[in-house]
């Protein structure tokens, strides 16, 4: 065991503390990490409030993790000391169930490792990229290639996977209409890797205050839901429409946006349940569909896309005293568009 | 034009009668068939009581039309007089909008012309196949292969192709498992039409009433909903569930049966907003779809695929006198598994 500094919550919503906390020795296919930057997801935020059911405290949150490998145990084969590498939602899975055989593991059916406020297969309390080092399995760390600097890599690792993820799953590029629900911190990146791949990208955001920012991250046209109009303008239009927001919508009025055949892929998780007509689907053709993260497999081809379209999150830096702060900030959207910490500062 | 005896409803929910209509001149490009036999769908009930918004009376319900063709215009080349034919939901489509050429009239942008209850783009109110003679665009007109006989193809030309065309697009066949919701005049076509594609077919219905009917066409298994377990039993089991029925069901449960990827789509069309987690659909990317029946030339495939492999409906074959009573045993499910009217009781 080695212990090393973290940023620790030690209860429900109460203030983070520099700590430390104990890591486990490099196992045979383990992988140390110096980390180097740490996105805040609003994922860290639910759960270091405990608004998502019974969590485990003191937590360590992060999971959008980037670093540089300091150490490999003997039988890792696929890193090497000084290495550029991430880690993201999840540090094991079971590897035998038929998701995980398929390169699904963020479906794991065991239920896989969450980076933090979870625990290993052996019991063991996971705590994440909020601290200065991390000891992972080789199979669950990814290469950061060259060409994205660390800083605007870490929020890849859920934002940039979140998104890419059902794109690609859904069929965004070239002819392909669609439409990003929300600019934040996920929506942002949805903007970006769907312009890169060709697709006609639509920006639904609730104003029109990042209208400028939207059209120079790749979007061809930004309307705001508040205008009645919008949902008349783009009727029948989208082919896709990603769902980066967690607040309730009226879904016939997205629904009636949607093409033939159109699929509306909701990648938040609003804490309500949600209600729709089902002549909006019948209608069209139209599906209703949900996304989790993705797999390794997947998450190692967005970055290495990413790196070739020279992609990164738009980010903001900030030091280990200031995660109280972006917390607020996050939850009032006041933020362009992921808070990164600089982990040299805990 | 042509005066043809029907059973005509002169307002909403008013007892039938045999009466008279008038159908157009045989156009250029029309077909006057000779109908043998009409089904009896929900949704002439829906509408012939006004349930589903404002409708036009008097009305002539039917959209599940089987007879002999009895007259071809003079550039009609698709048909000649004593081919065996039907008529489904619709006798015509703009033909210019993008969905029309791609064969989905069912989606036609300007909206498609219901074969009853609707109105020719000229204006002229349509009726349907509760009367002896139908002039139809031969265009809108489906052939009846030998093979099937009149009587059990009517209900194909909806309740057929209704589950036909979910069960293709949505990739039912070998290595499949299939779900239908639902064992009435939709559900059972679904279980006949998704066993003959190859799949492993699943009923769940509300009781086992109807339990080896289920099995006798098809289905390798049979759940009663009303059991809790049955969810329990079929966890994270199927690829595709197509829900037949009208009823709120608690979706969260039903999606829960549903594997990786899985869908689960509507055919009917219940009255009420459904509800949903989105959990439910982002824990194993999981989709809601909406379905409606289907284009023509898809319908014809449907008719196709069904003389092939001896399949037809499960019918009762009724006179004029007992449509009353046909309605009201409908509403109470009480039908195995569609009532068919013999027009020559008219």
């Amino acid at each position: 065991m080695s212990t090393v500094a973290a940023l620790v919550t030690p209860s429900a919503g109460a203030a983070f503390e520099r700590s430390t906390i104990e890591r486990r020795d490099v196992g045979e296919h383990d992988v140390l990490i110096d980390i180097a930057f740490a996105g805040i997801c609003h994922s860290d935020i639910h759960q270091a409030r405990e608004e998502w059911g019974t969590a485990i405290f003191p937590m360590v949150p992060g999971h959008e993790i980037a670093g540089i490998v300091a150490e490999v145990g003997p039988g890792v084969t696929r890193y090497r000391v000084g290495d550029r590498v991430g880690i993201g939602c999840f540090v094991d899975s079971c590897r035998e169930c038929e998701n995980c055989l398929a390169g699904e593991e963020q479906f794991c059916l065991k239920g896989n490792v969450a980076t933090y406020n979870g625990r290993q297969y052996s019991g063991e309390e996971t705590y994440g990229g909020y601290s200065k080092q991390i000891v992972a399995d080789e199979n669950y760390v990814l290469g950061i290639p060259e060409g994205i600097s660390l800083d605007v890599a870490a929020p890849l690792l859920c934002a940039g996977i979140t998104t890419y993820s059902p794109l690609k799953h859904w069929g965004a590029g070239p002819g392909k209409k669609v439409a990003i629900v929300g600019m934040g911190g996920l929506g942002h990146m949805g903007v970006k890797i769907a312009h890169a791949l060709g697709a006609e990208v639509t920006v639904l955001s609730q104003t029109l205050s990042k209208h400028d920012d939207g059209l120079r991250l790749g979007a061809d046209d930004y309307f705001a839901t508040s205008d009645p109009q919008t949902f008349k303008t783009n009727r029948k239009r989208f082919d896709l429409i990603i769902n980066t927001v967690s607040a309730d919508l009226d879904l016939d009025r997205y629904l009636s946006m949607l093409t033939l055949n159109g699929s509306m892929v909701f990648v938040g998780l609003p804490e309500n349940a949600q209600t729709f007509r089902v002549f909006s689907l019948i209608a069209g053709r139209r599906s209703l569909a949900g996304s989790n993260i993705g797999g390794i497999r997947e998450t190692q081809e967005m970055l290495d896309f990413c790196a070739e379209h020279g992609l990164g999150s738009e980010i903001e830096v900030i030091s280990a005293d200031q995660v109280g702060e972006a917390y607020d900030r996050v939850v009032k959207s006041d933020v362009r568009y992921r808070f990164v910490i600089d982990t040299s500062t805990i």
